[in-house]
């Protein structure tokens, strides 16, 4: 088990681009309203317990609270700032989370957004594409000088109206990220087994596909994995957990720079782990200020 | 994947020794009266859809479902016939399953058992003890000349009153297979990988931990697999599915005469298929008779 209070001082990079976002989030049990949300602002949280990310995002004058990414060392250089409104998400959660509906989706300052990387950023090895449009991720990587490993996240309304796009950029990457409802929607497939060998041969080394509160699936063209997730005792809000198991296992993987197939099943249970925090509160609120033993013990128990 | 067509003309041999008994049991949806049981029944027809099993066990002059193991060519020569009545058990099922209260253990003929294996069961190099009192578990591999893999399945009676009998049991065997309260009961460890590592120190090279309708986890001294049970529309009958599943992962292992850890990984999702099987009728009624696609199919679906 690697020793997270030794890494304090490595800090290797990690390059995460995605949305930052202002989110209402209702579910059966309560109302959360303007919690700071985002693939990105989840991923680059929970990437930071291991490494330092560069967030490359883009905010609007209302949005307050940077703090939140300075207090966790997140290099925010990239994070650009605009006149107007910061993107905004209202989301419901029905039958037990088990669905969301859309109420609203504002894009404001985010129909604007073209990720553009300084020369530090572009040197970056490791990248984590966060859940945007697919044609903003392969914009990011374009701009790559020397990629070692790029994992992408998506999701099910960019398999829908995007597809080229994401086709185009699986080409790309090393990693593709998905749940099983995504690899079932994309593959017409409804065996994961099979599903993954149809997206591994779209271009990414590795697919990993996600269950929600059954866990994850590894996959590589020889082998493949299981882990559980950690049995929380209540879900508040399941908004943001795959984006944090996104970020944290890329954390994990840019913190030791290997990025194997060994290595990844080892990363998930991080991803994993914090991701069964982010649950337990509305937004970022468990996911913030967490200690590397509460990390750990959770990984403990995750198989 | 092995072609399971192919192996029937194969027939390598595995030696089966437990219980042949019959069961009546109750559950919330109804009650099966008299149903062939016993560990080494369930263990001994799984495992012959991939190998010929020689059932070592005893029954009584009461007993009249021979055919059963029969039809699955099943090596009777070991199953001792005494005069007396079978084995007995009584069970009542509660609280969705996850309980079960024995009404009535009559050991009858068992009393007597003295597992005694002919010459041409002695060579056999593939072994399973399915769960019966350890002390007649170390009397059947004290008979074996040549064991190349011996795999053991336990209950939480014995560990709580045969203790010394099963520690030097583990000592001679590859393959312990547990579930999670016998683990954490044996050895006072909540937490199911530290308990698997203390299990690992007692001498088998492997372990198994099931975990019921969550899967099973496997164990050696370098690393770690999980596999999840394939979801079953309703469970009938709980009775006999961990020796199905040790049984079914055995006949696979010995049909392949390979005993590695991978293999073993490969093995218990053919061993969770039958397993899946088991559960869905009263006793043997859903066990018996299957073709190798259903066997197949559900295999494909375990992760």
């Amino acid at each position: 088990m690697i020793n997270l209070a030794a890494m304090k001082t490595v800090k290797n990079p990690l390059l995460v681009t995605g949305s930052v976002a202002y989110d209402t989030v209702e579910t059966p049990n309560g109302i959360s309203k303007r919690q700071v949300g985002g693939s990105a602002s989840y991923a680059s949280i929970a990437a930071s317990y291991f490494c330092k990310p560069s967030l490359i995002g883009i905010i609007g004058e209302d949005f307050t609270e940077k703090q939140i990414f300075e207090t966790h060392q997140i290099d925010l250089s990239g994070l650009q700032s605009q006149s107007g409104k910061t993107f905004f998400w209202h989301g419901k959660y029905k039958n037990d989370f088990k669905e969301r509906d859309t109420i609203t989706t504002e894009l404001n300052v985010f129909e604007h957004f073209l990720p553009s990387l300084l020369p530090s950023h572009q040197k970056i090895e490791a990248i984590l594409l966060a859940n945007i449009h697919p044609a903003l991720q392969l914009h990011t990587i374009n701009q790559i000088v020397n990629p070692k490993f790029i994992a992408t996240d998506t999701m099910n309304l960019w398999i829908e109206t995007a597809r080229d796009n994401l086709e185009k950029l699986t080409k790309k990457i090393h990693l593709l990220i998905i749940n099983d409802e995504e690899a079932e929607q994309w593959t017409n497939e409804t065996n994961l087994r099979k599903a993954a060998n149809i997206l591994l041969e779209k271009g990414p080394e590795f697919v990993i596909i996600k269950l929600g509160p059954d866990g994850a699936l590894l996959f590589d063209n020889h082998q493949e994995r299981k882990i559980s997730a950690f049995p929380v005792n209540e879900v508040v809000d399941p908004t943001g957990a795959g984006d944090t198991f996104a970020g944290g296992m890329m954390g994990f993987l840019a913190a030791t720079s290997q990025f194997d197939f060994e290595s990844i099943y080892t990363a998930m249970k991080y991803g994993s782990s914090l991701a069964s925090f982010c649950v337990e509160q509305f937004g970022l609120k468990k996911l913030v200020g967490l200690d590397a033993n509460s990390i750990h013990r959770r990984v403990n128990r995750i198989f």
